[in-house]
């Protein structure tokens, strides 16, 4: 299905008329964004790679089987946040956290991670000292670490201070079956807490608020998190997220479209700080959209959400969960919010980029 | 071995005194040159991450054990050439032969490569879907695929055109043991074919050379060629390494250090075009040190060394395979070249940056 819709995108992209020639012809910020835009982009010039998990971002990460029918988890992911360090975390953190999350969205434990370093020259040596340092320490809490690493240096101007990728393998416990195609009408939608914390953090650093709050980064490793809720949830638990790029918005979206379901949420049920909520109005963003890097969304079956629920809350990193919406059907592929005063909306796949580096 | 050194080197670059004070405090392009300053670097700063190798450099990929007793090589390289494209590759074939040839080093058929793109804005579209078809080129060459990608924008001025990481996972066959550690006295180095074409053919395209030539890169995948040198060499194939930054001299330094090994290797041996040696000589550039991206050395045992020279020359790429050289005894570590003359000369590990962003 996935391959399908990727040739079907690239066929048609490709072919002349009036809708090729008005792509721009350069790739733009937008097309960096996670949203409608990316994923024209990855039709357009990613599609011939085929139907790769991740270049078609439909769930977090690869599947592999080996031979001896172990499973494992295998995911990239490229961070150029600016700035490098920011309230709540820097770049290394970041680095790790996305590339665990992704992992753990898969039901995965993580094996190890690779490390690779594109530094522009200049660069100061303690500057770098304290992104490792952070690195390692994010290691920890994830219980992982870093296996193997490459790092190269390139000419003042080349590159923005330090770009890092991480890559990730993790083993998948036997039985455990998660994926965006995998919802059924009625299931629960869960969030870990509150949203758009992340983007606003660094919106902040940037000095691009316009308003004072005390934002910080909510960057942290979840694999704990998602062992807790497929231990209470076992195979209830449908499909699991991170909410990155694009946020729960982009998330709802990707699953919808797996599953050809309608996925409605209650907006007065999705918790965002109060002062979240107001810079994200004075900004004119959508709280839904914005990027977090310690968030996940879960898709549970009915009865097993309540369960889910209790151990999201009785872990460090969900005592704010919350139950937001749920899969209406599966006879329509599209994403609504119900709002505060009754109608709904549609909650749209982010067009392109909101929010340039943000992670 | 690997984690003490390491710790060794970062005590003694974070102790303060003379040394550490006459350390620069900015990275400088040299750190990313694969020789001394590199080491340096990862020792003072990436030290705290432990002996994960690859940092540390010792082997060319990560060799990870699973639960069943399958075993897993894991690698990461990043790829910043400039230009994005020169006579007989780009940057997407690149990226998939330098890290299929990571694996192929330690023994593995790749199972899967990941591709993270950090794309600058105003990159033509054109020129990237022409290297995303080199990518896909490259992994039919190699009989992998991109399982997993992420893809970043960043402003323009932020990148340069385009730079791409890929990571891979490949399977270890049952009973090969590969290691720079494995070296024993009297066992043969043997290289697949000529050296220094790859750097000089991105130096002609950046027009930095200093006479006409025809150089072609010569980036190509070599997991097939390492599978009939294992096929033919069995246990007696100690090691493989293949030459990219710093070249047959880096490699066979890290050997040597791995082994505590005198490697001796002969001049008029090493297989290298007679343009591509007029043309080092003319830049004053040991080919011993240049980059190659389709080449490899092999430690083999005595015995099995002409079988292995034999399943190197019946293979498209190895025609012009040599031995060119021996391990002399495992009591002093260092690289020695026996020149025409008689005379031998040391083969250093090179110092710095010869060549930036020669992958």
């Amino acid at each position: 299905m996935t391959m399908t819709r990727v040739k079907d995108e690239a066929i048609r992209r490709t072919s002349p008329g009036v809708e090729r020639a008005s792509l721009p012809e350069a790739v733009l910020l937008g097309h960096g964004g996670g949203g409608r835009l990316m994923q024209e982009l990855i039709a357009d010039c990613l599609g011939v790679l085929g139907p790769a998990n991740g270049l078609d971002q439909p769930n977090d990460a690869a599947c592999l089987e080996l031979p001896s029918g172990e499973r494992l988890a295998f995911t990239t992911d490229s961070f150029v946040v600016s700035p490098l360090s920011f309230p709540g975390g820097d770049v290394g953190r970041l680095a790790v956290c996305g590339t665990v999350n992704d992992l753990a969205a898969m039901g995965a434990q993580p094996l190890g991670l690779s490390l690779g370093l594109v530094i522009e020259e200049g660069l100061q040596r303690e500057a770098l000292a304290q992104i490792i340092a952070s690195i390692r320490n994010a290691c920890e809490e994830a219980g992982t670490r870093i296996l193997t690493g490459d790092t190269k240096v390139v000419e003042r101007g080349a590159a923005d201070g330090l770009f890092i990728n991480t890559s990730g393998v993790g083993l998948i416990a036997p039985g455990v079956l998660l994926g965006g195609e995998r919802a059924r009408a009625g299931d629960r939608v869960i969030v870990n807490g509150p949203l758009a914390d992340h983007a606003l953090a660094i919106l902040a650093a940037r000095e691009e608020l316009p308003l004072q709050g005390d934002f910080h980064s909510d960057c942290a490793p979840l694999n704990d998190l998602t062992a807790a809720v497929l231990e209470a949830g076992g195979n209830g638990v449908r499909a699991l997220r991170d909410l990155t790029r694009g946020g729960l918005a982009a998330a709802l979206n990707e699953i919808a479209r797996q599953s050809h379901a309608h996925v409605q949420i209650v907006e007065g049920a999705v918790p965002v700080r109060p002062a979240a909520k107001a810079a994200c109005d004075l900004l004119g963003h959508d709280p839904l959209s914005m990027a977090n890097e310690g968030k996940l969304v879960a898709l549970v079956a009915p009865d097993r959400a309540d369960d889910v629920l209790a151990a999201m809350q009785a872990h460090a990193l969900g005592r704010e969960a919350a139950i937001v919406g749920e899969v209406k059907s599966l006879d329509e592929c599209r994403v609504t919010a119900r709002t505060a005063l009754g109608p709904t909306r549609i909650v749209d796949l982010p067009s392109g980029e909101l929010l340039p580096r943000i992670c």
